[in-house]
């Protein structure tokens, strides 16, 4: 039970989601468009007539996808998590967000301050034509890219460092150092796939790297040109932001 | 070089297609809606000044998506496939068809009666929540299925059989007489996938067995009514057909 010194006792309730970024203006509530944060609190309203606030993890930004994101809420009495479930994936429609389950939380279980460890996966489509069963799902780029050697570059990444050259101008966070738990590219088929782990992340970190190892994976650069990129700590010495739509957040870790 | 007792000499391009299938009435021209192969053919119109009749490898239901299509048509001049291919993305748009490659062929090649063996694959998202980032992708399903038991019962139908239980009523096939050369089927994650392959498909084959097999995965028959099912050559003993949206044309060989 959480004690809330206004309103009384509240039981707590994690929500695990899978959303499709592109109608969004992002996770968060903002005044320029619709967020999920905000389809799911009018959700939870209509079908438990309590206004309550959905914490979520962290920021996505507008058209970032997610595949297990999660949320927290509270609400005052309790609910069948398996009724709740099934009601508020009624509720959200047309919205695409599937809500794949509800669980009742212990009182000291916060969506972002307990995260130990989240992850995003990027997805570039290396083809010549255009993205079509997958448009919207990734960054479609013509030119071919060497997985093996941005795999290589990316590895300078592995660690605590500077992130300043990946990091977003808007960005809001203290300091501009993260320690990077895992980094890693792979090919299937037309699809690159790149998966990053790390306790949080700057702005727009993963789509600055990503955006930057395809100047390496084209030839462009060679991995010395991105270490020294790394190390300028210079947002201007970095490479391209690549697109949202080619970003999921992947999992959190508690 | 074709000869065409009306026109005179043609040469034969063949083209190579993904699609999503979601908007066309299926791959043929018809009335009541936009196909594939108009889309293609005013593409062409547009880009060659030439009036060409596109042929493919066979019909698509409405909502059926393909990963390598393959099409055939004549030209009178002589076109560099690059810049064809490119043009033609370009043409398409905004309908969701990709041309991944156009290549030259020899005069005997045809899309259709060539072929020697297709290939289809069909998904199904095995989960209580709704399809989001898979919506018109997949056919979501909320019961758990059993993939094993839908594979023994699935091995069945491999060679040749009499297929009218999985045969639609409009079917135009001479026979229903066809042979299987693959089916299997297996799970990632929250995807079921089947994967078929034979000379030629009846009209609704892989989607009544898919739609079949469904009852043996959720315990309701077992391999032995799907074997009675088989054996009694009629419609009406089959199960329900499954929707369009999870069905994919994989490729053809010649």
């Amino acid at each position: 039970m959480v004690l809330n010194s206004k309103k009384g006792l509240y039981l707590r309730y994690k929500l695990t989601l899978e959303y499709d970024g592109t109608p969004f203006v992002g996770w968060q509530v903002q005044n320029n468009g619709v967020s999920v944060q905000q389809v799911l609190e009018k959700a939870l309203l209509t079908c438990t007539k309590e206004q309550t606030l959905v914490y979520g993890t962290g920021r996505t930004d507008a058209g970032v996808h997610a595949l297990d994101y999660v949320a927290h809420f509270d609400l005052k009495e309790e609910c069948d998590s398996y009724k709740l479930c099934a009601s508020l994936n009624a509720l959200v429609r047309p919205y695409p967000i599937a809500i794949k389950k509800v669980e009742r939380v212990s009182d000291d279980f916060h969506a972002r301050f307990s995260a130990r460890q989240r992850s995003y996966i990027y997805k570039i489509q290396n083809t010549r034509w255009p993205a079509v069963l997958n448009m919207n799902r990734v960054w479609q780029y013509s030119l071919p890219l060497n997985v093996d050697k941005m795999n290589e570059a990316a590895s300078l990444l592995l660690g605590k460092h500077d992130f300043s050259t990946f990091r977003d101008s808007q960005c809001q966070a203290k300091s501009p150092v993260k320690t990077l738990d895992e980094i890693r590219l792979w090919r299937e088929e037309d699809i690159i796939y790149m998966r990053v782990a790390a306790r949080s992340f700057l702005h727009h970190q993963v789509r600055n790297i990503i955006g930057t190892l395809t100047l390496v994976g084209k030839g462009k650069w060679t991995r010395d040109d991105f270490r020294q990129a790394l190390e300028a700590c210079d947002r201007t010495k970095g490479g391209p932001t690549a697109p949202a739509m080619g970003l999921y957040f992947e999992k959190v870790m508690y």
